[in-house]
């Protein structure tokens, strides 16, 4: 039996497993990406996660082909380098000459979101959709392209980053340097700051009370669960959210027309139809009303498994094995 | 000698040309559509434009193999329907199998901005760009996308309705129904209005000069032919639609990533620099950091040719014929 190793590398957990010819997981793995402690470290993680150590080939008596990986961008895919990734702190880092050099097989990288838009695409929510967009609104806001059944990078290898769709003009500072991204309105990250302002100026009671009384926990966690429990200003924050989400469907129905928008990540999928629904509304009322007909919006439905099952796709598309 | 004909229906005029195998004009009419006087008047006009009533094989003792024809849109490619051009009246209209119908050739219709994208790729300034965007700004917005070398028109065939990506949300009312669509903001008819209420409330004394004085006159030839007189009013106007064009640049750049972004269009062409140094700032702001590099604007080359060479190269390649 052949197969391929795939990685979903993230900026707090490495995801792994190592994938059959028939797209079948035979073994998975996670642990923490422990940026913090530098690249080598990083490096020795994933390795652990993927072979513990032993001969890749020696591990289930078959023969490795290959090994995808997904990284945060945006990347070159072409020269295999991670350009610019603030949550591992890395630039210009040629991952995939590094691990083709500790791994003795190919090595085929691509950005985290696109990957997981493939997987969701071939085994997801995505499935039977050529022109689909995936969105993840996790910590941050990133999304993947399939169009015409593969993933399109752009130009240069660094498409999809629709976190950085400008929402509001001059609206508030996102971690890139621009103002009113998507992401500095409707990721965790930003939702968590909004609840955080609202506490500090005496408001969000429930909110806080989800945290534990802790001003300082207060993040998505609390707000989705106190939003679950039916308070109004929790259930406001991640409504706005999805208002914020909808007018970026909106203006990428406009320009794209997919068929689906397929929205997953950690915090989309903890606020469920909260999220979902205001986002449907916002998107409907932005899209040109002669394509209205065709915005399709749904959960991403792999969870975690989106990337790995999309890396491991993309190293059997590229090494002409698998289904 | 074989030959295609080529027709790009405007709200305004037919342009339209007899194309040979080697992608030259050999022949071509510029003529109103006079859609004013219905449906049946515009197809006079569209055969009188390509056939001037002759039988079309005897015209120049070459075989006619079929017709590429751009309309505006939202279409739809594959059914052959123009589905809602709000400038030409129609609604839902099969021009392919009427024209197939009258020519006894095979037609293909795409919309008309796609086909001058593709124009501009294969002939004008987006050649050896097989990733990019071109934008028409003229008395509308409108766009095409060529990626991976291709038109790319969505999953529906209506992609790249740039006109109505939000610029500004809760800005002026556009003709879609929408608030703060680009084409608001940034086309002919929105900076004349813009003109039209400076005038109205006793400015713009130079842009109204430049009218004959008629108020009603003022448009788009008025504020640029003032504009390159140095009229600092008239200036403002283009120079803050170009602002509004570079965020709408900035964001699909985010988004697609592609190496180049093409601008013609009646309005970008007449007012030039004065529009595309402002867009070129307010994009290189707009877009995110690692990407900036890539971000290139150009003017297009063709002019109103792009249309009808777009349209013959569209249909030499469905019809597997041509360079």
């Amino acid at each position: 039996m052949d197969y391929v190793l795939a990685v979903d590398l993230g900026g707090t957990k490495i995801y792994s497993a190592l994938v059959d010819s028939g797209d079948l997981i035979v073994k998975s793995d996670v642990r923490p990406t422990e940026a913090e402690f530098g690249q080598e470290r990083v490096l020795d993680n994933i390795m652990a996660g993927i072979g513990a150590g032993a001969p890749l080939d020696a591990l289930h008596g078959g023969k490795i082909l290959g090994l995808g990986i997904g990284a945060p961008g945006p990347l070159d895919p072409c020269a295999g380098k991670v350009c610019y990734a603030p949550n591992l702190c890395w630039r210009d880092y040629n991952l995939r000459d590094v691990l083709q050099g500790r791994l003795g097989v190919p090595v085929f990288l691509e950005n985290d979101a696109n990957l997981a838009a493939l997987g969701e695409h071939l085994y997801g929510a995505g499935q039977g959709h050529d022109d689909m967009v995936f969105i993840t609104v996790s910590t941050g806001i990133g999304g993947g392209l399939i169009l015409r059944g593969e993933i399109y990078d752009g130009a240069f290898g660094a498409a999809g980053e629709i976190g950085h769709l400008s929402v509001v003009p001059d609206g508030p500072a996102c971690s890139c340097g621009g103002r009113g991204c998507l992401e500095a309105l409707a990721s965790g990250w930003a939702i968590g700051g909004q609840a955080q302002r609202l506490i500090a100026a005496g408001q969000g009671r429930r909110i806080l009370a989800a945290a534990g009384g802790d001003a300082e926990a207060v993040g998505c966690p609390a707000i989705v669960q106190a939003a679950h429990d039916g308070d109004p200003e929790a259930r406001e924050l991640l409504a706005a959210a999805g208002r914020y989400l909808g007018q970026a469907i909106g203006n990428i129905a406009n320009l794209l027309n997919p068929s689906l928008f397929v929205i997953g990540g950690g915090v989309a999928t903890a606020a469920g139809r909260l999220l979902l629904e205001a986002a449907e509304t916002a998107a409907g009322q932005r899209v040109f009303p002669a394509l209205r007909c065709f915005l399709k919006i749904v959960p991403a439905s792999l969870g975690a498994r989106a990337g790995v099952l999309g890396a491991a796709a993309y190293a059997h598309h590229k090494l002409g094995s698998g289904k």
